[in-house]
Formats: C-alpha cells, structure tokens, sequence
C-alpha cells in the first residue's frame, strides 16, 4: 500500500525499511512513475531524480527536512497539519509547566525517602507568565490548552495573532519585551534560516532569572551550550528537551546527566499513522481533481 | 488580625500556633465574644462552648472537618468555593493524568540511564476515557479543564450534570455503567456517610482493566488495602493519592515504596490565603448586613 518514497511514520519499520530498500537500490522503481512524494526528511538530491513529481506532501508539522535540500523540486509542498498532532504536543507541554510549577520532582524524591514533606507552589498560578514562541497552529493549541489553569499566557510570532487571553507579541521589534516577561519559554517555531540558533546566551540572557526553557520544536533552534551555561550559572531554573543538535542523543552527551535538564526522545508529538494516510489520500485525491491544495509551505518563508 | 480559633490556612504556623494556643488555654479568649468561626478542623465538642455564634465557614472545599462533630451547633455552615484552589486541583490532575498516559516515568527512567529510547502512547487520546467521581465545582472545573486534550470525559454525581463535552451519569443506578468506562478515575467527591469508603474491592472490579485511581478527595473515601491488592493482582496500573486514612501518612505505609503509586503529602489544592482572608472578610460582612451568605452546606446532604 505504500508508495515508493514512503519513509513514512518514523516508527513504522515496514516504512523505513522500504524506503531505504528503494534508495539503496534493493527494491525496484522507475523515477519517471513517481509522481508525488510524502516523507519527513528526503535525502537532498533525492526528489530532483524523479522528472514527473507533481507535489510533496510533509508529514511532519516541520517542513525543514525538505528545505534544507538546495535542489528541492520548485513544486508545491504541503505541512502536515494534523490535530492529533497538535494535541499531543499541548499535553506535552501542558504536562511538563505542571510538572516544573507544582514542584513534582520535589515531591517525587520525598515519597522515594518516605517522607511526608509539604510545600506550598512557589509562585502563584495567577503570577506566572507562560510565552510561546511561534504563535502558528501548534503554538495557538498549546496556548488555548494553558487557558484553563490561570496563568498569564503570551506569544510572539512573525505577524501578530488574536488568541483570547493570550497577549500577543509580533516581530523582532517585540522579542525583547516579550523575552522579558516569560517565566516559561516554549518553542515551537518553524525552523528556518531566521530561527536557526535564535535560543542563545543573548536570547537566554533576556528572559527573567529562574526561568524554564521548553523546546519541542528543533533541535537547531537552540545552542545546546548555551542553555547549559544559563543553567549552570543559576539563571535559569530548568529546562526540558525533547529535541537536539543531534539525535538521538548520544549517550555520552552531558544533558542526559544534567540535574536541571528533562530530556525525551522527540517523542512530544508523534505524527498519527492514520491521520497521516488520510492527509496523503485527501491531497493525491485533490491534485487529481484539480483542486487547490491545504497548507502549502511558502518556499520563501520556510512554513 | 486573627480572629481566636483560626486554625486557618494550613501550612501557616502562625495561625495553628495561634489556634493551639487557644485551645490548651495559652492564649486567653472570651468563648461569649466568638460570634463567627472559621476553619479547617475544629476539634468535636469545640464549637458548642461558643455560646453566641452566628456562623461557620470552612476554609476547606470539603465541610467533613465540621461535620464530623456530633455536636455541631445547627447554624449557617458555608464551604469555601475558591478559584485558586479549582485551578490547582485542576493542574494536579490533569499533570498527573498527562504524566500516565504519556509514560513520562518510562522516559525519566530512559533519561537515568542516559539511553534514547522512543516509545509511542500506550493508548490514542481519543480512546482515552477519564471519569470524574463528584461532578461539582472542583470535579467541573478538572473536566473542562481536560476539555482541550482530546480525551473522551464522564463524570457521576447524584444530580444530573450539564458540562458540554462531558457525559453525566447520575444516581446509583448508573454508577456502575460510569465505573466501566473509565481509564482514569478521579474522586473529588464530598466525605459523607454515603461516600466514605466508597472505592473498595466492588467499586475497583468494575473499573476497566489497566485503569488508574487518581484520589484527590479525602483519604476516607478508599480503602487503601483494597487498591493495593487490585494494583498488586494486575486489575489496575496504577495509582495516584494526594490524601491518606491517616495524614501524615506514616513513614512505614508500604504506599510510600508501592511501586505503582504515586503519593504526595496532601497539596493539590492549597487554600489561598489572600483569597481565604477574602471569602472570611466577605462572609462576615453579609451576615452583619443581613445579606444570604453563599455556598451554605446543606446539613443533611453533606455539601
């Protein structure tokens, strides 16, 4: 049922493994039958090989897994804008503020001494100030999912948004106010050329002391180091990494083992199998019959 | 400014030191000039010798503290309905919910061993089924709280309930068809002679398998040997309990080390002591002006 080029799902093996059956030459194709692709990350070089591609369909919410190819067909190119996606990134998130502002981990090493030891929040709910950085799709959801717990939410994004009750910043004129007032950054920017390494010590710099730092996004939006010496010399309180410069992760890299780091697998939103043939269908199915395509990225833009 | 015979707001020395040094006779007071009372727990006989009281308001969301005393004079009782402490109890379910259902333990225990190691969710948000036991303003508040994550909700109370995206199920009668559908079950009910013991062996084997109890009530609402033997059997994955038969829970209660519990020492909802002060200064002030006091506990009922 796949389609040649399929390295679809990331988890699915039967996926991955035909994929790189097709690439590595075990599994026959001819190029000139190919006439769309869906994947997360394209080996560059690889689409420009088939003369009869009509579009590209991401299955990621990303799409810098195709751009970073400079030969990349000038075709359309669709994101995967999946809600289930989206959801599981907000329960991630969501998840992991609660985590770090009611003092979980304190109170998991208290029951492991068994040991009864209150304490109350150590900053009101109503005084604790959540920003989003990249204000699209999955930043509105993580945002509206924040609602219901009383805290002070914002976001900052290219152009301005109106999301009730999450104050909206816009622009780079704006990123410092913003910065400012994030007692938890969350990125889920797009990763493009503009946002490549935006979270360094300057940036890091900016956000109040004893701040958290939540990347779900890339791995490349932030300098690893950076993060670790804002960490290290107090100024932040902790930070939480679901992606990384490299991945997987080594397992002699130092975040593992660093006390203020929560680190997963890229595992904050998954790309939902049925979801995703379903998304694949629907757009062969509208370039078929001539109909516009949803959600194509701006080449230009990176999203 | 404490007026004698606050015991008030818990975690504040100063006023259990305060309210100890009333009762043992430390600190002076005139039980005829006691015209209101408020607090958590005051001691069974302790009200009674108050002889001009008007009033009483429980600084707790729960009024078993009061109810508990067979002599409690038959006057206005309120109970406390505070917004900080439905958002808090709304965060540590929903934290808690999110930390199960995306195995976050099975990555913390990966990061330990500084290992990448990717796991999908056990189970899809959609087919998740949370149920809330106690449908009022905490239980309410929890569900819509869990609203935007894509989880399918119920919650049982006596009466019928009208919470859009939320099943109600009512009355004993349909408790058992509530019970079996739920993946999460979360008790937030009032202690009454209804409710004690409600979560026992019977109610815990009508609950689906795999299921998790997540207990943010009162420790009397559960048999604890009855959860810890459907944990140990395999009936249940786990458990979550903020609230023990005797608090603090001993630092020998085999819960401490269970493998499948997670327990924290009685904080998902704290009583915010700027809005305690607030609901006190406004109780008193309607009943010196003659006005209905609001949220007065139906003696019979229990809440």
């Amino acid at each position: 049922m796949l389609p040649p080029g399929w390295d679809a799902l990331g988890k699915d093996s039967f996926a991955s493994d035909h994929f790189e059956a097709v690439l590595d030459g075990r599994e026959a194709y001819k190029p000139e039958e190919i006439t769309y692709f869906s994947g997360f990350r394209p080996p560059p070089g690889f689409l420009k090989t088939l003369p009869n591609l009509k579009a590209m369909f991401s299955l990621g919410a990303g799409v810098d897994g195709f751009l970073r190819d400079p030969e990349l067909p000038r075709l359309p190119l669709t994101r995967f804008v999946d809600p289930t996606l989206m959801h599981e990134m907000a329960q991630y998130v969501v998840m992991h503020v609660l985590i770090a502002h009611r003092g979980q981990r304190f109170f998991d090493a208290a029951q492991k001494e068994s040991t009864w030891r209150q304490r109350m929040l150590a900053r009101p709910s109503r005084d604790t100030r959540i920003g989003i950085l990249g204000l699209g799709d999955i930043g509105g959801t993580i945002a509206t999912s924040l609602l219901p717990f009383d805290f002070q939410l914002s976001g900052w994004s290219r152009s301005r948004k109106a999301i009730p009750g999450v104050k909206s910043f816009a622009g780079d004129s704006e990123l410092p106010q913003f910065l400012s007032q994030c007692d938890y950054l969350v990125c889920v920017l797009p990763l493009t050329d503009d946002t490549r390494g935006i979270i360094d010590a300057k940036l890091l710099a900016r956000l109040p002391q004893g701040a958290w730092v939540i990347n779900v996004a890339r791995g490349a939006h932030l300098i690893e180091e950076d993060l670790i010496a804002a960490l290290d010399s107090g100024h932040l309180a902790g930070a939480v990494l679901d992606v990384f410069q490299a991945e997987p992760l080594p397992d002699d890299s130092p975040i593992w083992r660093h006390p203020k780091i929560t680190a997963t697998p890229h595992i904050a939103g998954i790309t939902d199998a049925q979801a995703a043939f379903a998304y694949v269908a629907d757009c062969v199915k509208r370039c078929e019959n001539g109909l516009p395509l949803e959600n194509v990225v701006d080449l230009v833009k990176g999203y």
